[in-house]
């Protein structure tokens, strides 16, 4: 088998200090941060789409990176990219990694072909896993890039397409089980709709969860015990995703009774294309007990399309990092990098660069977020700010304990109400003082 | 009592010819459509708030509208606000009102102060309708103008200010009882909040799920039978307001066990703030069965605020008024203009205008959705379209009588699927025609 | 030669009654409108790209065109489509095209192989061109999709692919020349920035100017008489287009002495993409003596990407149609419809529905806007507005004979100033009952 | 004369590992950073309406702010305002002031009054700046609040308001000048249009060319040697804002041969609202050598107005320095603080710690900033990466020493093009390194 980065020796961690861009300076996989290892408290995993397929088109211009598989195709190439992906990965010191069907096999020209091109490339897949103790995060299905795909898979207006879209993700709960993925995701794709003129959006969500209840029930049936996570995302490819964020996606998880069986795999770039930063979707998740996941990538907020950036803002890798520990951690999900290199970043060591300030930025997240909560900056003025809820008439409101006629009895009587200010620049300055050090 | 709008007489329906601004050129109000006198279809409501007590401020300038009540103030504005909102809707022929507290009396300086002013108000208000038969659409309370607000009121860290919105809300439920309001309304104002260092969001979730309950029960026990509506808003004036759209609020009320007891005030310009399309929120309410009521305003798309403006897009007002139709009417919901005309439309007559206008494209809107309807244009296409979930397989997956295990042995035998066009173009320039006719 | 749309005849008028698809219900390519034939307001062009080389893949998927030329590769394909093209436009009586190099043949191993292979389709576009009397709208260059353009074309930071692109646009203009093309569009392409952190802006910037200035002495040396054109557009592919929007563009031709050789190519995605109006664009060209063209298709302005749409809003064709007229007319540009097919409308006769639906937008929008201002009633409404600058103090304002010492003088006797109202909703409602008619 | 901060001192540096909100952790204003003191390099300036006229007040609700003046009016409250204003500046060590003329005196009942409101709070100014060494970085007027310049001031349909404006400039020139202002800002205000329908834009443009051009000549007429600036910004309050963004201005001042006589005053979440970055708007405004001065604030990117926050992100205070620094520094211009604390921040001492995190945000940001530079890794990066422009053909290319016909012999000779990574990511890196430091 041959190595595909050939001039690229394993990544060391040699500090901040360093200026080599092939070096970790934050990411130190067995440091101990708040009793666990950095490695455990981040769980970083390999996006197997972007990484291995992706290839550097945008729509407005052709492949641009240079790999050394590019000259083959059909299973060579889902093998080489197999033997790529786990080079990478150990060379990144990442220990998971995440796919689609489609990411790691061809097509095919039948359901049946596509399937049994499935099992041929699994068993290399496995050898590797063997190889290397890299383990599978998740796994999914990609039920939206063929054409038969356009109007929607579980929510398509045609059964045929309902039940194509079944037979996949059988398979693919299926190729996670066997590969023990942690968790198994469900990303929307297209379900969702381009205008209400031709959509019947009762039956579509309906089939939605009549969907999800039967992928449920045969993964269960078959013995698969990871976690089920939706994806939520609010526009892209259609223009209205049924999945918008995360308090849809709990709204609809309530309604068809799918709440106890389903969480979230949260993604920054998701998050504000919603019009949410990615911290409120992530404590939406925490505090609704879904937080599952998160795809650690970035958006750009002045462009309107999902640009999976690699994450490089050192806030956002904070505030996300913050909320993971005030989560008691992020397994059995972990952090996949759903990201791509910039099309202009198109050598191969682009790559391992992106990941290394990828993971960088999220170890110093990490660092900046644990320090953060171990000296109870932020915590205890929060605390403080609700504290009249812990006594007297605020703590019977909290327990169920009041009525609009005792309120209303109480404020005609303290209605020269004294406030304290919300001081949020002297904690936005905190954060900024935290970083810095 | 003094008339305030001297110049203007009655509006009067003139039909499409004519070129009279004060005159209705398609609202009709006793016109027979689909069975249903007009004015019942539509359900027109006033807002008080941006009719009578807005007075053209915005961000960077100060009052502009001319308004024979501009130099009085404290109850004897109050009074002569009541004298004019009557005027100006009978003369209009509108037959509904909506309105805060706050709207209607001074603050005054005490909780008691305040709830005086109100009675005191109250009857001038109940004369008129008597006088009038106009009646109150619904009522609402303004938890979020005053200081002692900045940082919510139901989810204020302040259990004192949370007391105070329960009196407030007591109040203005036990107004809008006593005016034998259709509905009550819970608008977010500053239920949200503008940075996660400072907030609590677990607990502000709850506070806000507790008030709603003590409100119901509150109002439930003095006899009010009207609907609870709640208003989803995403942003403005907190950056994260909780009630971001139709499918939040349904996840909330869903988890708190208040999906029984309120629907939803759906506002086509809080629709376009949170990423969707006005007719996307209805629909949605729609099939959730809580479309309660509407805001009848419109956004402007290229500005990222709430502009209320008076609705004059004949797109918008037919897909709404089709949502409306398919959802067997919007009663004892109605169509409230909650818009303001612009800073530049100072003049009195401009508010007549504006009203004029936004009834008028309503109308329309009604006729065209009305007819798209009954020609079936859209629903046989539709109909047409999902027709494969009425036999076969796609028969079973509807009924829940399917599995995966059976869908994939039927797609490995159908893997060749022929789909169908979705049409968009085709159908967006029948709605043209519709319109143009 | 084999016909491709066999099942579609030459589409005819049939008046706005007509419930046919493939018929025009507005475009009656011959009646007169101020006094002019519709089509020669109009100027309707085919767009090469989306139309024929155009497959429907999206970031997310797959191409789903069913074109009968699908099977075919190489100059194959590309003689198909010639044929494809001018049967498509001969059936919906377009009398224009617009194409960039690359859309009419393959790429070639080597830039001579490039530049022979558009020698060898050149003929068979001439030939259809003389047998059929339609004409070249404008050509331009594709010079961001293949990956040497990775980081721009004439903004490259390598002076090779400078010089690439330059072959590439002499090749163009000399084409251009020889279909006797009445215009040459530049539009961006690659032609602006991702990051500052590596990006010369200085020079790029002065380099794009050096670029066509070259073009311009070229192809003025060649005896090319047309229009040169600038498409601004404000992001996509890059982040940070330098053709932002009209006033960019102006500001840019100014510096380097461009601004007589060139005029605007205006797209109504473009300028909403930028946070303009459509119309907002074009006045702007208009009133600075620059609208050249019109690129004619819709964005949605709920999605933050070019969408292409075929364009469908009344709105936006009556008040296009309004600057047009204004400006006296477009030629020698035209409407170019930039337009593509929804993903979903993949059949044949989509294409000709929606070209027909844009054609009809426009031919409505043209016959609104002619009526709006043959009847005066906007334009009589500005004029009586501004009038306080046809005397007075306000004409010695307007014929630069006054000063702030005058002014501030004037203004202490005359501060008690009488505003007229702006009248936006009576004016919004003029413009939809002229819709309506 | 009283203390309006009572409870605190002279705000002293403390270095980066002081707790203390009221210390300053980075700006130590006598540090020799690239030769010239930290002061020098940021010549913070207060904005004078944000701090002492803005009161809190929202479009949903009203003042928040806690001061000490609150209980006085008119000229009282005016002298208050100057007093608490230098106090400030004095115990921040801030140097410089900006001001409208609206913000130190009231409107008054006719011109004339308020012409002379300013004279009379004119000597208290200077008193005060001549006791303490304060200096006025710029004025400017408020031709946008009151309802006598809804439709714009400059641009106003109504002569008369042109001619009050011009009043209302003159004197805020004189003002501007006596104080040994440095530069006097136009800030567009309610320049700009909400709609086509009523608006003259060709006579709006060129009578706001005209107010400009009688400005200056009037100013230099009365000795006033500053530097001219203008604001550019892209909405709010009016739809469309005739001073969009840079570029725009640039050719609106090319277009009325104003170029020489005005620069820029870049403003943080103005570049935002035009979709684009702070660092764009000042190196855009650098390369074309217009960059005059700077209002530094920071807007929030999922809202969609001007929030006007304290500046705390460290990637925009280190890239704008960044452009300051390569700029060759920003005097005569500064770094104006057009900030306002929350609403929710209301308390005296908030105001003080903004503006503490605001100039540390800028401390830090120059010493990154300098840091970057001094080490060349960006800059040499870039030079490396535009080097085939120093010889050979690029060389040609940058002297104008080619032409299309070369270059396309030149490309034909080299069309294997070998190109260079962008190496976005690790740049990115880079500069968090350089903060983390």
């Amino acid at each position: 088998m041959r190595e595909h980065f050939l001039e690229i020796n394993k990544i060391k961690f040699e500090g901040g200090d360093s200026t080599n861009p092939l070096a970790f300076k934050y990411y130190d996989a067995n440091r101990i941060v708040a009793g666990k290892k950095m490695k455990d408290h981040l769980r970083f995993a390999l996006s197997y789409w972007h990484t291995l397929t992706g290839n550097g088109t945008d729509p407005f211009g052709q492949p641009t990176m240079e790999r050394d598989y590019n000259s083959l195709d059909g299973i060579e190439l889902s093998k080489a990219r197999v033997d790529a992906a786990f080079e990478l990965m150990t060379k990144l010191g990442i220990e998971f990694f995440c796919f689609h069907d489609l990411d790691i096999a061809p097509e095919g020209n039948s359901l049946q072909e596509k399937l049994d091109n499935l099992d041929t490339i699994l068993e290399r897949i496995e050898d590797k896993m063997k190889e290397t103790g890299i383990k599978c995060l998740w796994g999914t299905t990609n039920a939206f890039s063929h054409p038969r795909f356009m109007h929607g898979a579980a929510t398509s207006p045609n059964a045929d397409v309902f039940a194509f879209a079944a037979a996949q993700v059988k398979k693919a709960l299926e190729i996670t089980h066997r590969l023990r993925g942690e968790n198994y995701v469900f990303w929307g794709g297209r379900e969702g709709y381009e205008t209400l003129l031709n959509t019947d959006i009762a039956l579509e969500n309906d089939n939605l969860a009549k969907f999800l209840k039967m992928a449920k029930d045969y993964a269960r049936n078959i013995g698969f015990e990871g976690q089920f996570l939706i994806e939520p995302k609010p526009k892209e490819p259609t223009k209205h995703q049924y999945d918008f964020d995360t308090m849809t996606v709990l709204g609809f998880l309530r309604k068809y009774n799918l709440i106890d069986d389903f969480k979230l795999n949260i993604e920054a770039n998701h998050a504000t294309l919603a019009g949410h930063t990615f911290q409120h979707e992530l404590a939406m998740a925490r505090i609704n007990g879904v937080l599952g996941s998160v795809d650690a990538n970035q958006g750009d907020l002045l462009l309107g399309w999902d640009t999976d950036q690699f994450p490089t803002n050192i806030y956002d890798a904070t505030l996300s990092m913050y909320e993971v520990l005030k989560n008691g951690g992020i397994a059995p999900g972990g952090l996949n990098f759903d990201a791509k290199v910039r099309r202009g970043s198109f050598k191969p060591d682009d790559l391992f660069i992106a990941y290394i300030v990828g993971m960088d930025t999220f170890a110093k997240g990490l660092l900046v977020a644990d320090k953060l909560l171990t000296d109870g900056v932020l915590e205890n003025f929060v605390t403080k700010r609700y504290e009249s809820y812990t006594a007297g008439i605020g703590k019977k409101i909290i327990e169920d304990a009041t009525s609009f006629e005792e309120l209303a009895e109480y404020a005609l009587k303290h209605d020269k109400i004294v406030l304290e200010s919300g001081r949020q620049e002297m904690l936005e300055d905190i954060v900024n003082r935290y970083i810095y050090k």
